[in-house]
C-alpha cells in the first residue's frame, strides 16, 4: 500500500471481511442472549448487518472493484472475545457482557467507517462517502440502542 | 462469571492486560510513523496509555483486588493488525493506516470503559466510576486529536 486509494480499497476489504464474519458469528450471541430485549437488540442488528454488506458492495462498486474480504486481524480478536463470553458467562452477568461485546464490535465499526469516510472525502469519491455515511450512521444508532439496554439494565 | 461484580473484575482485568500490551506495542508504532505529527501524537498517547495503567490499579483497590491482567483476544487482534500496517504500507497510506489502526484500538476502549463505568455506578462504586471516568475522557480526547490529524491530512 502506498497511496491513499490503496489504503481506502485494502481497509474496505478489511471491514468486508468483518462484517461477514459477524453474519456469521452473530447467531450464536443470539442464541446465548439470555433475555428478550438483548436477544431482539441483536437479531435488529443481524438484519443491518446483513444490509451493510450489500451497501459496501456498491461502495467497492464505485472504485471499480468487485466485493472482496481480506482477514481482519481485530474482528477476529473482538469475535473471540464475544465467543469466550458465551462460554464463561451466565445469568446477569452474561447478558451485561454479551451488551458490552457487541458495543466494542460496534466501536470497532464506527473507527473505521468514520475513517474510511474521510478517505473517501479525500479521494473525491462522493458516492463512496455517502454510502458510508449510511453505515456509520447505522453502526452509531444500533450503538446508542445498546447503550440504551445497558443503562435501562443497570 | 454470574454477578455484575463477576463482570466488573473481569473485565478490568480484560482492559489492564490491554493497556499493558498496548505500551509494549506503541514504540514500534511510534519509530513506524512517517512525520513527525504522527510521532508526537502516539508519544504522546504512550505516556498517557502508562498513566491509565495506574488509574486502574486504583479501580481494582476499590474493589479490594490487586491488579492483574487476563489475555484479551480483542485488543491482540487490534494490535496484530497495527503491526500488519506497518510491514505492509509505506508513505501516505503508512500514514494514514497508522492513525486509523490507533483509532481502532481508542475506540475498543472506548467500548470498554463506557461499559465498566455504566457498571461500577450499578455496582454502587462511587470512587471505580470516577476513576473510570477520568480513563474514558483520556481516551476520547486521544481519538479526537487523531481525528484532527487525520482530517488535517485529508
Amino acid at each position: 500500500m502506498k497511496t491513499m486509494a490503496d489504503a481506502f480499497h485494502h481497509t474496505l476489504k478489511d471491514v468486508y471481511y468483518a462484517e461477514n464474519a459477524i453474519v456469521k458469528a452473530m447467531p450464536k450471541m443470539i442464541e446465548a442472549a439470555p433475555d428478550g430485549e438483548i436477544k431482539t437488540a441483536l437479531k435488529d442488528h443481524l438484519k443491518e448487518t446483513k444490509e451493510q454488506v450489500g451497501i459496501l458492495k456498491e461502495v467497492f462498486a464505485t472504485i471499480g472493484e468487485t466485493a472482496e474480504g481480506e482477514k481482519c486481524d481485530a474482528i477476529e480478536g473482538l469475535i473471540k472475545e464475544a465467543e469466550g463470553i458465551i462460554d464463561e458467562a451466565e445469568g446477569k452477568a452474561l447478558g451485561a457482557c454479551l451488551i458490552g461485546a457487541a458495543q466494542a464490535i460496534e466501536h470497532y465499526e464506527i473507527a473505521r467507517y468514520g475513517t474510511l469516510r474521510q478517505w473517501a472525502k479525500e479521494l473525491k469519491n462522493a458516492e463512496g462517502h455517502d454510502l458510508l455515511s449510511r453505515i456509520l450512521d447505522m453502526e452509531k444508532a444500533a450503538n446508542a440502542k445498546l447503550t440504551g439496554i445497558a443503562v435501562g439494565k443497570n
